[in-house]
C-alpha cells in the first residue's frame, strides 16, 4: 500500500469516479480496440463485424443475500445482467465465461443449483458457456461473468449518440425489482426477529419475480433488427432511470426531460410503493435492477416504434443547458438526481 | 441450497473435476464457438482469424498474501498470468478486462498502486484495458482478469494435438516461483514471531522475482512466428510441469517421458531447494507459477527450435499405454504424479 500520500478513502469517490481515476493513464495501443471503458460494453473490431464484451462482479453480502435468493436464480440473474449490457449495445450475446470463488460452506450440490440457473439462462438466450475459473474464497460466494457478443458494423448503439430532438423510449415498467427487494428485506428482518413467523410474500409475485428473475430484452433487439431501426443511443437500466439518463446526457453532451405521465409503472409497483410509504415516481426513477432498456431515436423513426410491444415514449433529448428534468403531471419541472447504487 | 441429496463437500472433487461436473450438461449453440472449456483459453471463430479468451480469479488469502506481495506486483502478475494463457494458444493478446472487489481497508492510493502494475503489464505486452467492474467486498481483495487475444486460423496450439514421437520442449527453468514463495513464507513466519528481525531475502533475488514478477513468454511466440513453427500442442506451466504434462497427455490420449538430465534448473533453484531440504527435481516437476510454456513439436521441426534461445528439449511423447514417466540420471523410470495447486 502507498504510504507516500495522505490516505484517501474509497467512499470519497464512488464507483464511476474511482474507475475514471484509476484508468485515466491507460492508452489504447491496438487498432482493433474500438471502444474501451465507458459504455455498457467494450467493442473490438473484427473485420466485417464487431465483438462486444461486458463483465460484472457479483459479491455475496453486497449484491445478493442467499437468505432469500435461491442459488438457481442467482446463476440465472448473473448471466442475464451481463447479457443485458450486450443487448444495450444493440448486439447479440453469443458466449459467456463464468468464474466462481466460494468457501467450503458450499456443497457440490449447491454449486450444481447455481449452474442449473446459469445453464437455463444460456439455453433461453442462446449463449454458450466457454470458460471460467473456479477457486476457493476466504468468505462467501463471488461470481464474475463476462459476456461476449456480436454486433453489425455501423449498427451498434452507444451512450454518446443522442441529439436534441431525439425521442426517449423505455422498454418496460420500472421500480419493480427495487420494491421486490424491499419486500424480501422486510420479510427477512421479520424472520430474523421471529423465526416462527412465515414470510408474507403473497400478492407480491410480480415485483419479487422482477428482483429474483429479471430478463434481458432480447426481444426488443430482435424487433429493432426487423424494423431496421438503430437507436441513436442506448443503455440498460441497472442503476435506475435517473442515473442512466445522466449517463446518456453526459456521454452525448445533451439534456433531457421525461414526462411523469408517460413513465411505465406497473399497478403492483404503484400499490406496493404506497403500502411501504414510498413515492411510486421515486421508485420508478431511481429503483435499479429492472434491466429494461433506455434508448433514444430520431424523430423520423417514431413510426417504427409506435406499435412495438412494450415500448414507452417517455420524453425528449434537449440541449445540455436545459439540464436533466422531470415534467410532472401538475406541470412542474424538477431537476433529477441520480440515486443509483453506491457500493462504497 | 439443495437439501435433496446428501451433502457432497467441494474438497472431494478438486477444481478440474468440479468444473467438469458442473458444466457437463452445457452444449454449444453458436457456430462461432470453436472451443469452450478445457484448454488454456476458449476460441471464437471470427471469419479470417480466431478470438481467444481466458479468465482468472485471484483471491486474497488464497492466491496472494499482501504481507509480502506489493500491490503493484500483484497488478502486474494478475495481467501476466492471463496473457500467459493466450500465448499458450499460440495467439497474441490484445485486450484485457479487470474487475476488482475490495473492502474499505484499501485506500484510493492502494488501488492506484494496483493499477500502476496493471498498466505496466499492459504497456510491456502491448494490450489494452477495455473494461471491468469495481465493487466493494465484504472482506479482502479479489481480482478477475479476462484476456482477449487474436490467433491466425490453423495456427492455434491446443492441448490435444500431441502425437507419439513428438518432441517435448520447455521454455525456461522451473521451480523458481515455488521456492521464492517458500522463502517469502518463511520470512513472514519469522517476522510474525519476531517483528524486530529484518527479513533475510538477500541472495534470493532470482527466485523471489520469479514469484513476485513473473513474465509471460511473448518472445517465444514471436520466435515461433518467425520460424513458421506451430507446436503440435502447448500449455503454460502454471500448476507445475507434472500437472501440465498430464493435461497434454489426457487431452491428446498419449503418454510422455521427460529426462531428468534435461530438465532446466536454475542454480539458485537448485541451491535453495537443498538449503530448504527439498528435492530440486520435485520442485522442478511440481512447483507452479513459473508461467513458462510446455509444448510439443513434430520430430521434423527439431531444427527450428534447436538454436532458439531458452528452449529445452526435455522428452518425448509416447503411446498412452506407456504412461507419464520421469527417466532419472541413474536410468530409473518413475511414474509421475501431479502435485499442482489444490484450492479446496
Amino acid at each position: 500500500m502507498s504510504d507516500k500520500n495522505e490516505r484517501q478513502e474509497l467512499e470519497t469517490l464512488g464507483e464511476f469516479a474511482l474507475i475514471e481515476q484509476l484508468t485515466k493513464g491507460f492508452e489504447h495501443k491496438n487498432k482493433s480496440t474500438a471502444v474501451g471503458i465507458g459504455d455498457d460494453a467494450a467493442v473490438i473490431e473484427n473485420g466485417d463485424f464487431q465483438t462486444v464484451i461486458s463483465t460484472d462482479l457479483l459479491v455475496e453480502g453486497i449484491h445478493f443475500d442467499l437468505t432469500y435468493v435461491p442459488l438457481k436464480h442467482l446463476g440465472y440473474k448473473a448471466v442475464v445482467v451481463n447479457l443485458s449490457d450486450i443487448y444495450a449495445m444493440n448486439a447479440i450475446p453469443k458466449q459467456i465465461t463464468v468464474s466462481v470463488a466460494l468457501s467450503n460452506r458450499f456443497s457440490v450440490q449447491a454449486m450444481e443449483e447455481l449452474y442449473t440457473g446459469i445453464q437455463e439462462a444460456c439455453d433461453y438466450y442462446g449463449v454458450d458457456l466457454i470458460g471460467g475459473d473456479t477457486t476457493s474464497s476466504v468468505k462467501g460466494l463471488l461470481l464474475s461473468v463476462t459476456a461476449i457478443g456480436q454486433g453489425e458494423k455501423g449498427k451498434l448503439a452507444y451512450r454518446n449518440g443522442a441529439k436534441p430532438g431525439d425521442i426517449v423510449c423505455i422498454t418496460g415498467d420500472l421500480g419493480g425489482a427495487f420494491l421486490g427487494l424491499q419486500i424480501l428485506e422486510r420479510e427477512k428482518q421479520i424472520y430474523m426477529a421471529h423465526p416462527d413467523v412465515k414470510p408474507e410474500l403473497q400478492g407480491h409475485d410480480y415485483i419479487i419475480g422482477r428482483q429474483l428473475k429479471p430478463e434481458a430484452r432480447k426481444d426488443i433487439i430482435e424487433q429493432f433488427a426487423q424494423a431496421d431501426l438503430v437507436p441513436t443511443s442506448m443503455i440498460d437500466i441497472s442503476d435506475g432511470l435517473a442515473s442512466e439518463l445522466m449517463h446518456i446526457c453526459k456521454a452525448s453532451n445533451t439534456g433531457v426531460y421525461v414526462e411523469e405521465a408517460n413513465l411505465p409503472i406497473h399497478p403492483d409497483v404503484f400499490q406496493t410503493a404506497l403500502d411501504l410509504k414510498l413515492d411510486p415516481i421515486m421508485c420508478t426513477m431511481s429503483g435499479g435492477e429492472d434491466y429494461e432498456l433506455l434508448f433514444t431515436i430520431k424523430p423520423e423513426d417514431l413510426d417504427k416504434v409506435r406499435f412495438m410491444a412494450d415500448i414507452f415514449i417517455a420524453g425528449e433529448i434537449t440541449e445540455a443547458s436545459e439540464g436533466i428534468t422531470l415534467h410532472t403531471k401538475q406541470g412542474n419541472i424538477y431537476p433529477l438526481k441520480a440515486q443509483g447504487w453506491k457500493h462504497f
